[in-house]
């Protein structure tokens, strides 16, 4: 076997341009590519590896296969004062979720608060890239979708007909960071389960259970059993509420309707999105708001511990630790990843990493 | 002891009447009064007595102790096209949430989906009556608040700065109920262990922790632990960032500055909520949205179930049924509650019920 432990540090510029002539090989414009790459890096900067240059050759298989369209003509098919609709034309999601992040952006300059959903869209990557885009304009966001598989039941159910749709919320704060909660609505996401197959350990009692409703801990037979909702019939809910609102009330994909994007090399996904722009100095001035959530933030961080607890941590600690730490010392990767991606270089006529 | 298991029922119409004279002989103008009462009736009515007629003499003790305005101004602070910014002028929560939501709704009308924010407003029941209010208005409402009491601290924390900080999302179907989530973000609220306490039950495990980090399931030492949230750190993200968007955002407090109105009698609470109301029409036609509402909600009733599970629950199913069963038979009320009414009732010198 190989040592799946041996990790190489690549630089995020790096792993960036490898992206980039990637996606450029397989037919999408430059312009285009070089956004995608961009946010796939940040992904990896951040932390979230499942979400990161991990999933490139699942995208090229997709692209090849026809399932994504490399030229989507990305646009608003429907607008009023505070809300837009984006059909993504079947693009890159992160290309359409910039799209749509922007517009919401814009439109809540004016508006104060703009809720804008998305249909027509793929797998984007994590939730808080988004999320965070509008902190720069002195703007929270508020991101939902539908996750691109359906791993979790109806509570009390089998039939696997939700996915473990995400919220992330992204708050500015003044001198500390910005608050960032990134999070599925299930115990585990569905690429936790996978890695501990891939590693061949055992999970956790509480992340699944199987088709009698007994624990299911033996990563090797998650395909026998489904994910487990935070808090019981609550996160159940919170999954079908978002779904609904990410999915259905776009026009995107939701239920049964769900596409497996992991098993499926050809089928158009119609992934749904929302993304909620608000804008901070319609509700006061912003330099106001900012003090009172370094305060909160302070306050929390100061709070007294339970024994064994070092430190207290806010939404987001762990992703802008991460980042500093990978800006400076390079993205790892894995042996057999960076052997995937340079197998891939070479099916792509490309430079490897 | 009395028996505290005996229970008489009330026709919900008495019960409104009953409120109303209460709140009339304590200050309220009358209109308000009918507001105020209906509300609170809908709470018992749907199952949520937490939020009901049990709180009228804790209302009526802050009301007395100087706590609540009995004639705020409420009113539109800020406003752009898709946000508005309501001060509740300290009034009785149900009248302020009423205001904020028709608010959101009319704007909603005409800019697709609107964000509604709330400062100085009190507690108002049940999320899900504010959130459920669009529904006939073929819109989807969202609704989010501050919880009137810091139960919960920061994950691995022992300072209780958070509060159950709840979401409730209502979503209209067409030929089958509406989808209506309404809850806390910590696994039990603490309206369930003050039941427990007073009836000197044990609580499951899970619900509390003590500050040790131990399990705390003896009802009668609540206040020696603390709630857990639903997913450990996730249940902690999502009172933290409910609660910087419905409070923190909106001016209302928020952290260290949240009053117990439970322990409280004279301190101003400055609540804080937030509606948004989603157009389905700015998305697309209601009737579509409708149908595609149904055939989900008939997916998931129909998927298959596990081992000894009798049938699929949506949200909101559990409080339409007994809506109904209440609508026919009378609101249940414990001899205790009925008769600290009943004292009330002397105190005011109003007809009993």
């Amino acid at each position: 076997m190989a040592d799946t432990t041996a990790v190489t540090r690549i630089p995020a510029a790096k792993l960036e341009a490898f992206l980039n002539r990637s996606f450029v090989a397989v037919g999408i414009p430059a312009g285009d590519a070089k956004v995608i790459a961009e946010l796939m890096v940040r992904a990896d900067l951040q932390g979230s590896e499942g979400h990161g240059i991990f999933r490139l050759p699942q995208y090229v298989r997709r692209i090849k296969g026809g399932a994504v369209n490399v030229k989507p003509r990305i646009r608003v098919v429907r607008e009023a004062g505070g809300m837009a609709l984006v059909d993504g034309d079947n693009g890159m999601g992160h290309l359409v979720m910039r799209f749509a992040t922007e517009k919401a952006i814009e439109k809540a300059k004016a508006a104060g608060a703009a809720w804008v959903g998305v249909r027509m869209s793929n797998h984007a990557g994590p939730a808080s890239l988004y999320a965070s885009m509008p902190l720069a304009h002195d703007m929270i966001g508020l991101y939902l979708a539908v996750g691109n598989a359906n791993h979790l039941p109806p509570w009390g159910g089998l039939d696997m007909l939700l996915s473990t749709n995400p919220i992330a919320v992204a708050v500015p704060a003044g001198e500390e960071p910005p608050v960032v909660l990134d999070m599925a609505t299930t115990v585990a996401a569905y690429g936790k389960v996978k890695t501990k197959a891939q590693r061949g350990e055992m999970m956790p009692e509480g992340w699944m259970m199987d088709r009698e409703g007994r624990p299911l801990t033996d990563s090797r037979r998650a395909n026998e059993g489904f994910l487990l909702p935070i808090g019981g019939y609550k996160g159940y809910g919170l999954a079908l509420v978002f779904g609904l609102l990410a999915g259905t009330l776009n026009g995107a994909a939701m239920g049964k309707d769900v596409v497996d994007f992991n098993a499926d090399e050809t089928s158009v996904t119609n992934t749904g999105h929302v993304i909620v722009a608000i804008n901070v100095e319609a509700f006061q001035p912003v330099a106001e708001f900012r003090k009172s959530v370094d305060m909160l933030i302070r306050d929390i961080r100061n709070s007294k511990r339970l024994p064994g607890v070092d430190r207290i941590r806010l939404p987001g600690d762990g992703s802008h630790a991460t980042r500093a730490e990978r800006l400076k010392n390079g993205v790892p990767l894995s042996a057999p990843l960076a052997a995937s991606l340079n197998q891939l270089a070479a099916e792509l006529k490309i430079a490897p990493l």
